[in-house]
């Protein structure tokens, strides 16, 4: 048990990492910031009185909670996106603050490199073999240098990752709306360019932005364009991919694996499909979580900018969209 | 079938990959060197004339069977190491061709920065989640960054290795029995600084050499010196680990995981415990194993050469031991 907090405490109450999570959020929060005195609760906490709630560290806040709060100054997203936010049809009008770690772009780039070489290494078929407890020796085709890895979008942590693939050999290309130029890397632009860039995809990583209108793009008219043997990894959001169309891709041959990280409901039901299937390592939103302990420190810099008058490092902007 | 060849044809016999693989191997040889016109058979087929056996590219060969080819050239082998044939007692004194190609260098170090990505990541917690179809969101609490990686054994596979884990931003040094000088990567050399060199290593990978006396070295007396939660990747051979040691350390918490991928016996036996443990990830030796046409270029320019009269590339030399 905690001691009560002083009277006039500002309260932060946290959605993320459920009640688990909530020793280590006030650890955190008490080592980066004692001084604010913040009054760390959960989420659904209910002896806290609405009129305390000054910040909110928030991931999927249920639609019309936040503007429950009369006295909120500022929704910090928990994670890298504020899409999940911004998707409350009563959101009020206060600054929110984007989780932008200096880990996030070094996590997103290890989880994508690890994925292209476990598909490159054909570890599904290596997991299910130990399940089996089956030792098959098999060799497989390729190194990465023989193996061209197209990175679709290339904000801050599509260029991060496609600069740790090149590091390692991949011939790595990258897709975005608008011309890039960066040392190493091909970049292609623009929807007419998309086709060339799929041709030459062994392994097409999804980074694309969460502001885009991008629903579905990646669906059987996509995939085709791939090279028959491809593999996709899906790190952007759920909605980026057709689901039905990936599956059947895979069953058909076409393509031969996937690493799908995000899924348009989250948590993934357990009775979902795409579990069981032998050719996808289905990832439960891990690709760039950064540590709590990170995160607390951003939110407490965040938190102690705003009580100070200042404006917080990484707010949206609603007119820009980033 | 295939034809019967010329009746001098010289016979190159295969024990690699099994009856499955022939064709394959036919294949590349007949690609890479048509104007050699080698009879290309099986291991065990009983057509052949053990007389008319002028090479051989083996894998693990049975003790003595390579003394009853009167006519034997070369013995190739069919992996990086050599040590599977001069276990042979009764091995003749002919020259041995280590299996040296372009490709192994850089197999080695993706394979082996793979493992350290997907133990940093703790996929092992994420396959078993898969497969149990549960969803369970988790941070790991390092980056590369912040992970400090040790390369037992610095030949050029151990090298090739701490330099990828290296360039993707891992804490690297290695450790090899006398001194090295490699930019980047901290050294340490002789038993004398083994102690040091574990205290600082978060990711053990073993990549020593063959030729070293060093059966069981990691052993629990080695595992104690690692720092708690480290993680142990073998690809040298698996004689180098004492396997109930490791499986000890990883039950007492000492250890956060393995990926093993050579053991003493292979194939492992399926109702061997390892298969089974959660935090241990069974790789079928897969780290480094050269695609078959990649390893049937390299044993077709062997075999030219010394048809030619001249000495092969990566002839073994038994008073340097590599």
């Amino acid at each position: 048990m905690t001691a009560p907090a002083p009277a006039l405490a500002p309260v932060l109450l946290i959605k993320s990492g459920g009640a688990a999570a909530l020793a280590e959020w006030r650890a955190s929060f008490h080592e980066f910031a004692p001084e604010l005195g913040l009054d760390v609760r959960a989420w659904d906490d209910p002896e806290v009185d609405p009129a305390r709630v000054q910040f909110v560290l928030v991931w999927q806040p249920e639609a019309g909670r936040l503007a429950q709060f009369p006295n909120l100054k500022a929704i910090i997203s928990a994670a890298a996106g504020v899409d999940h936010i911004l998707a409350d049809p009563h959101l009020p009008e206060l600054p929110i603050v984007r989780m932008v770690t200096p880990e996030t772009q070094q996590r997103m780039a290890e989880f994508t490199l690890m994925s292209s070489l476990m598909l490159l290494k054909d570890m599904p078929r290596i997991i299910a073999q130990q399940a089996r407890a089956e030792w098959r020796e098999f060799a497989t085709p390729r190194t990465a240098r023989e193996t061209r890895v197209g990175v679709l979008g290339l904000g801050a942590l599509g260029l991060a990752a496609a600069r740790m693939h090149a590091a390692v050999g991949f011939e790595t290309a990258g897709w975005a709306r608008s011309p890039r130029s960066e040392k190493g890397l091909t970049c292609f632009a623009g929807a007419d360019a998309l086709p060339d860039f799929l041709a030459r995809t062994d392994i097409l990583i999804c980074l694309l932005p969460e502001t885009t209108d991008t629903r579905h793009l990646i669906d059987a008219a996509l995939l085709r364009q791939l090279p028959r043997g491809a593999a996709v990894i899906n790190v952007g959001r759920g909605s980026h991919v057709c689901l039905p169309d990936l599956l059947a891709a895979l069953d058909s041959g076409h393509l031969s694996g996937a690493v799908l990280d995000v899924f348009d409901e989250e948590p993934l039901p357990a009775e979902a499909a795409v579990w069981r299937h032998p050719r996808v390592l289905v990832t439960p939103h891990a690709a760039a979580t950064p540590s709590r302990r990170e995160r607390a420190r951003q939110a407490a810099v965040a938190i102690a900018a705003m009580l100070g008058g200042l404006p917080p490092p990484h707010l949206y902007d609603r007119t820009k969209g980033y």
